[in-house]
């Protein structure tokens, strides 16, 4: 007899395979589809999505979830069981016609933002914010009861599973006492010994490319399972079989795309290392979260490809693409300029000392108004406070303050936090291979990326979603997340 | 109360959308995806095709098309319906462990077709063959009984709706008889004087392809609905929204990339050209079959490409891609070589005049084979036979013998007549929107395709499948399939 567990095993992985034609089409559609074509992609898209609910929602999967529970389950059937869980609260827990209001109203608001933020004009913005606001708070709260957590960690949960505010505050306050003091200190180093100049370019696509391609060979990326293409807003897709990172390239600017693509990269080895087999196509085979899964990208693009050891490799490589001579492309320009720290309005353009102070800023507000504890209508001048507070600075406009992302006005609320958990993640995760790989820092300065990722896989990537964040952090590193890792780090990096 | 028929309407409107979904995956698949992942594209493909076929194959479909048989139905609908039903005989007919005993026999005939080719070794893949042969009969036989026609007219329906091997005969009969005088005479005629030699490149693939878009452009070709992109196979991909086509180029031979781009950019604009709206997902709204798909590629690649009023227009243009000078690149050369005649042995690169001999050995042979009055053991022979007697050549092997085409030895019988039907058929078009409109081949002759697309959508395009191919044929040029069209274009061009 088949055992209950063995079915939902069959339905997760039919679910799965539709998830991973969905990412192609997805993929497709932000590298190659024709504007004309939206509408049926669209189309396409939403069939494909109903048909993977209807297998996560089917009338009969709580009690095939609860009939797998009373049986005889080895530890990763265990916890694949809960992940299925996990799966079904967010696919059932809404009412349908919740999930359809949803849907309109996040297009109608993302469609109102674009415009708002060309114009700088958050009141304009208002009237679709505040019913997708009430709305998300609904999902928010129906999602807390099954899952018995608080409305903004149900929302957190759909992005990082596990995660709660509380465990987020306890990482951020220290990070926000910290930061306002530090970045003074760091701004007045710099000031007493600028950054290097970079050099004008301009810097062709083919051959920013062709470095890419070059560097994502070295990192481990696997190109007969992978592609590198032209995006407007980088990402990675696909699925493990089949990983498709994006880049755009600026002929100004070499190194944007350069880090850019070493980011997606990182994501790409944690898809490219998820556990095979069995495991593939089931909930606890996936990447655990996007906190981990933050840490990857950010390991690469910030632990490795900025530090002094890797840029000795990379330097000479670089400066070869573009045929650079001269100081500008010395090791140590090289080296000071990925590591210039500069105050600015905008999240995705800031370094590694001031992008925590973005995200703590959003994380505070978004649970404020999850809450219900502050009014949309007060949000633009409690960002410019946080903005003042954190960073010194004035933000001129709506267009350059809070209507910069396009987070809360396509629905994803409860996003933000992963980005600064996954940098500190990303720091822990490095210290503690350094210490396990002592000759580690010696290989990359030889360009020798392996044992890193061999313990990345150990540690990381081949234990997908079997224990939780934190579990899975405290088993690589010997502690949940700390923030005095990323402290540290920053210390040594830009205050020597 | 819902009409029986506006649900089957919904249901095949979700078949189709995951049919359109489909046709990306293979896209994809034979342009941009790494080979690496083959196997977990197979899967996604599998399942898509599998949750299609639960549409079509569902066991309340048949009690909802009687249903809708009786109520009252506009004539759209009604052919609609019918259309509807030859879907569900063709999804519905076989025995689940039929299709997958033919996807396995299928599969493992293929393999050991592409070792045997490479060898020239026909007895190697007899052991496939000759059950995959048995399944496809038997295939046909069960179809044949739901259809109420021939087994042989069963596999032609698949590809050809209503098509039938009597009316074939009626036409491929006289074509049979005029072809190996006529052969002749045109061999006679060039060795008088010879079509001039290509120049000899090399042509640039980034030329060819500025070449490709320019003259898709011209024909008509959306590009905000589609793109041109590189195969192994050039196909004509995607669906009406989003038209995907793709060639392949030789830097030694820049034509066969450009009339491979005007084949697939008539297949492109008749998809263009379906009814939209209502009829867009619905079975009536699809392209009749292949023989109309072939007449609408061949229309532009033979009837309009190589006339003389298009290449009076074209000729400046390619020269002036590629910086041509000199007698090679003449108007007059470059229509004398788009019809020069050289019989052979490969289907795949036949000229206009021989074509029909390899379509016509293969649907003799194809024929004889299901109805079971030839062995495979035989097959060899009887191919040597029909290329002495309609080309005067002798295969020195089976590779380039009955090994050639993967079409029977990955299960697509019944296929082969729709190549020279669909030429028959745009010769008839053609010359009938010659008749419809007396400036076309002025126009032609300065570049302007439109009044003919226009003809052609309001003829063929637009009308999707409320008609027979005969019915549509006849209605759009006063008569079913006449071979003696053909036949007089056949002259006019080859022996002015």
């Amino acid at each position: 007899m088949t055992r209950a567990y063995d079915r939902l095993e069959t339905r997760f992985h039919q679910a799965s395979v539709i998830g991973d034609a969905l990412s192609m089409l997805h993929w497709d559609m932000a590298t190659m589809m024709p504007d004309g074509s939206a509408e049926s992609r669209a189309e396409q898209i939403a069939v494909l999505r109903g048909l993977h609910h209807q297998i996560l929602a089917a009338p009969d999967l709580p009690d095939l979830l609860d009939a797998a529970g009373a049986e005889d389950l080895e530890d990763w059937e265990r916890a694949n069981l809960a992940e299925m869980r996990r799966d079904w609260v967010h696919a059932a827990a809404l009412p349908p016609a919740l999930v359809e209001a949803l849907a309109r109203a996040e297009a109608a608001c993302e469609m109102a933002w674009r415009e708002a933020r060309a114009n700088a004009d958050f009141p304009a913005v208002l009237p679709t914010l505040r019913p997708l606001l009430g709305l998300v708070r609904e999902v928010a709260a129906i999602k807390a009861e099954r899952l018995g957590v608080d409305p903004y960690d149900a929302l957190l949960d759909q992005y990082e599973p596990g995660g709660r505010a509380a465990a987020i505050e306890a990482v951020f306050d220290p990070l926000e006492a910290f930061l306002p003091g530090f970045l003074a200190e760091v701004l007045e180093a710099q000031r007493r010994n600028p950054p290097p100049a970079a050099p004008p370019g301009p810097f062709p696509v083919e051959r920013q490319r062709a470095l890419g391609i070059e560097m994502m060979t070295r990192l481990g990326f696997d190109f007969s399972h992978g592609r590198l293409d032209v995006s407007h807003h980088p990402f990675c897709g696909g699925h493990a079989e089949d990983t498709r990172i994006t880049t755009r390239y600026d002929t100004a600017d070499y190194a944007s795309a350069l880090l850019g693509v070493i980011h997606e990269t990182g994501h790409a080895l944690y898809e490219f290392g998820l556990p095979g087999g069995r495991w593939r196509h089931q909930p606890v085979g996936r990447a655990r979260g996007m906190v981990l899964h933050e840490s990857q990208s950010l390991l690469f693009e910030m632990q490795v490809a900025r530090s002094r050891p890797f840029v000795a490799f990379a330097a000479p490589l670089i400066r070869a693409a573009f045929d650079g001579a001269g100081p500008d492309w010395t090791e140590e320009a090289q080296y000071r300029r990925g590591i210039a720290v500069s105050p600015g309005f905008i999240r995705v353009e800031a370094d590694e000392v001031t992008y925590p102070a973005h995200v703590i800023i959003r994380t505070r507000l978004e649970r404020a108004l999850i809450a219900g504890t502050m009014d949309l209508d007060d949000l633009p001048t409690a960002w410019g406070e946080g903005y003042r507070r954190l960073l010194g600075l004035t933000p001129p406009d709506d267009a350059v303050g809070c209507l910069q992302d396009i987070h809360w006005y396509s629905g994803s609320w409860g996003y933000f936090p992963t980005y600064t958990l996954g940098a500190m993640a990303a720091a822990q995760l490095f210290d503690a291979a350094r210490r396990a790989l002592p000759e580690l820092e010696a290989g990359l300065a030889r360009g020798e990326v392996r044992p890193l990722l061999d313990w990345l896989r150990g540690a990381i990537h081949q234990r997908g979603s079997s224990g939780s964040t934190a579990e899975l952090l405290t088993a690589a590193t010997g502690r949940p997340l700390d923030p005095a890792v990323f402290v540290a780090h920053l210390r040594r990096r830009y205050l020597p």
